[in-house]
């Protein structure tokens, strides 16, 4: 049998597909889809109803194919219907737009379709893992370690406590949990739900995820921490893991490490770090402080996606240990992980991963790395910092805006907005009751009108009703004017909420 | 602070970052990157040891930045020294070449670096993947049911053993797995090994992973399972979930669904189907009788980058039951899923996922699955499998080869080489030893060449020596041409292997 490409002449003719790559190279140039390229009179959002879009286009799979023009509108209807992360005023999520060199790097990887497993099928990318790797390691300020990229942040932190428990209680990959005792892991009210989510999978349950309150800030507070270690141990269970936050998802809080590293040595207990958002502070001289005695730490998460902006996902679990990662993944398959092969097969890592296939997330941040080194970095960073500082400085300024913590640690700076007539009113439970529908209300306008994006949610466990939290990064780079804007917007959008039920 | 674009002018100024991506897109074209685009004397792979890679290419990381020249150069380093899936000779792996339609996705969605866990911030991608995982699950013959995209097959399956295990327990999410008795799940002998790595990251122990016998063709024997459960109850221990295989890694051995879902209904256990390599036969209506029963199980692992050639990653996990998805996994984080927002919430589905942020992997399934339609992928399979036939047919024409098996139920097809002088000798355990050490010699000259890409693994299970497997595949399209090279290059490469040790 020939060739099949001239089956389907629409969309398998050589020049057809080639055009529909560089048609779409023109519609990402021409929409201004590339980081901080968004026009002015772009919406950030141009929000339909889910049952509106389904009438608006025509998402059903069928029997025939359709034509090459066909697909090209559908690429635009996508693009027409998506927000638009790479603008300004989307400062919605802890990730944004995707650094142009890097989504260079993400589209050169995807074209080559490389499964990093072993040096044989991914030579290039291996090495460039290896590197980079080493690279995250050293800011953190090991000479040695170990790690892999993961499929997100909460994947790397379900590696850190797979890792912790393996290295303590090798048996548990044999013999399952059964007779280890009841494990007690520890994270603070402030940590993020991936850590809940991973008690659950790995059969620890999220009983024995034992939540320590935080301070004002939102910081664990170490002497919490001690105690319910000692309460777990009085009641026979095994302490065996601390999740600690750097950058927290909502307040941007760092965990005091140095203290919670002493903790951990004290007790044995394995100290992972959760710095998904607010590693990127690592690269910055002026607030690598933030994070002072993470070289004492087991493990550590930081997904290069957030901050920093490298294109969606890259996401680093880093150890400082070198001996104990592959074999607590290892599962030698000998169709893949062959023992007999012609090159040092030291540099076949994928053995190490939980996954069998693995995307080349490491190469887009190489290569965005190589683009700005880390003094372009560390200028991004500490221009996010900036611009939050000055966020806040204006908010406290202007009337109606109240800061929920008075000095934010990382970018993001949580606020209510008040609108004018209750602000001289007395704070009654009541008067809170109305605030919280405040935020939702104007976050339905921002939206429908598609002039900014800011996050909203309440905080139960601080019996906070809900509060915007803004959240600043790298690309693309925010400016005094973004602020400025974000504050007129919201006033704009609320001040008439007075009536509000 | 003024925008910093201008401040590392080598690779922010507007032109040159948009040119950075159109050279991308023109590199891909010119070096024949897309499917079946390859040039005539590409070699597969251009094989380099890791230290000398290292020499040739600068991969450290460091404070300055790179020129936009250097960086464009790097990306053609990247090309060279990486592994050419999309080669017709990439016969390696169970994934291959991207569909260039889907590539086209893929590239689009990386642009828009959308993360997909509410309809607020995806709005279009989230309904594109409802739709996706509704059409797939049409293909298993279930009306109803429920999904998601997992970063590949291994999280996929993990995903079903966790979903089993809450079904059964749902206490187990809170409590851990400490008080439900001791569980057993089961999986053959030719099961994948992600099986075994789940076994222990969800606590359960891979001495609680029972191997069930396969027969000389692969599948798992349906006697031998019940067998083993019956066992199990004797031990007083807990069976609840079996891993099926359709389309084992190495004979593409497809288990017998019908007969293993009655037991598992007798004994009232979960049973999933590993179809991350033979799911693609679902689409061909000449083939999907492999998988007769599929409608009667509990789940399904579908990798739509394998055989249908779906960018990297695209791997569906689907189950028929609507109600118990969600709750496995739900968190809550008020953050990301808010309770009083302004549209139709139940199109918010992050909250299923153990990721916190996840690729639209859905998109660039969907794109080239509206380019292709059913017909149109249904073909590609058809032209897959008859390619095994072919070659099957073939290779037991030419003295020297044996097949593994007979008769190959999937694409894959198992084989030895067996040079010329040894063809009549007596088979002694002497002769085995030394033909075991012939795949590896033939795929050593195979890489250092650079002409084809097969890849090979001993059996240990079944007493066999390291032979050889080939994988077809939709993209590129294999064709017969390409089968009789594969078979004289090997001729060629192995004919001079009589005196090896």
């Amino acid at each position: 049998m020939e060739n099949m490409a001239h089956e389907n002449p629409e969309v398998d003719d050589e020049v057809i597909v080639e055009l529909l790559l560089k048609e779409i190279t023109e519609l990402v140039i021409d929409q201004g889809l590339l980081s901080g390229k968004a026009l002015k009179e772009d919406r950030v959002t141009n929000f339909v109803h889910p049952e509106k879009l389904k009438k608006l286009v025509d998402l059903s799979l069928g029997d025939s194919p359709l034509s090459h023009g066909e697909i090209f509108e559908l690429c635009k209807r996508a693009v027409e219907y998506s927000v638009r992360t790479n603008h300004p005023k989307f400062l919605n999520q802890l990730y944004h737009g995707a650094d142009p060199v890097g989504l260079a790097g993400a589209w050169l990887s995807e074209a080559l379709n490389t499964n990093l497993y072993t040096y044989e099928v991914a030579p290039f990318f291996m090495m460039v893992e290896h590197e980079v790797l080493a690279h995250l390691r050293n800011f953190i300020g090991w000479e040695d370690g170990d790690g892999i990229f993961t499929p997100g942040g909460s994947l790397a932190n379900m590696y850190g406590m797979v890792l912790a428990r393996f290295n303590k209680f090798p048996e548990v990959k044999t013999k399952g949990m059964g007779n280890i005792g009841e494990l007690v892991a520890f994270t603070s009210q402030e940590g993020h739900y991936s850590i809940l989510k991973a008690a659950h999978w790995i059969g620890l349950g999220t009983d024995n995820l034992v939540m320590v309150a935080s301070d004002s800030s939102g910081r664990m507070i170490p002497a919490e921490l001690e105690n319910k270690i000692v309460k777990a141990l009085e009641q026979k269970k095994v302490p065996y893991f601390v999740n600690a936050t750097a950058g927290t998802t909502v307040f941007g809080a760092f965990d005091p490490l140095e203290p919670l590293a002493f903790i951990c040595k004290k007790y044995d207990l394995w100290l992972h770090v959760d710095a998904a958002w607010g590693g990127g502070a690592l690269v910055s001289q002026k607030h690598r402080s933030l994070m002072q005695g993470i070289e004492m730490v087991d493990s550590v998460a930081w997904n290069l996606h957030k901050m920093l902006g490298a294109p969606l996902q890259c996401s680093a679990f880093l150890t400082k240990h070198t001996n104990v990662f592959h074999r607590c993944n290892s599962a030698s398959a000998t169709y893949l992980f062959q023992t007999d092969k012609y090159y040092d097969m030291r540099y076949d890592t994928g053995d190490k991963s939980i996954q069998c296939g693995r995307k080349v997330d490491a190469f887009k941040l190489w290569l965005m790395w190589k683009a700005r080194g880390n003094r372009g970095l560390e200028k991004m960073v500490d221009n996010a910092f900036e611009c939050s500082k000055y966020f806040t400085r204006q908010l406290s300024l202007r009337p109606g805006f109240r800061l929920v913590i008075a000095e934010p640690s990382c970018t993001n700076v949580c606020f209510w907005y008040i609108p004018p007539r209750w602000r001289n009113s007395p704070e009654s439970p009541e008067w809170w009751g109305k605030l919280s529908k405040v935020a939702p209300a104007i976050k339905k306008r921002m939206v429908e009108k598609g002039s900014l994006m800011v996050s909203y949610q309440p905080l139960v466990h601080k019996n906070m009703v809900n509060f915007f939290r803004l959240a600043l990064h790298c690309q693309p780079p925010p400016t005094h004017e973004d602020m400025d804007f974000v504050l007129n917007e919201i006033e704009r959008l609320g001040r008439d909420l007075d009536n509000i039920h």
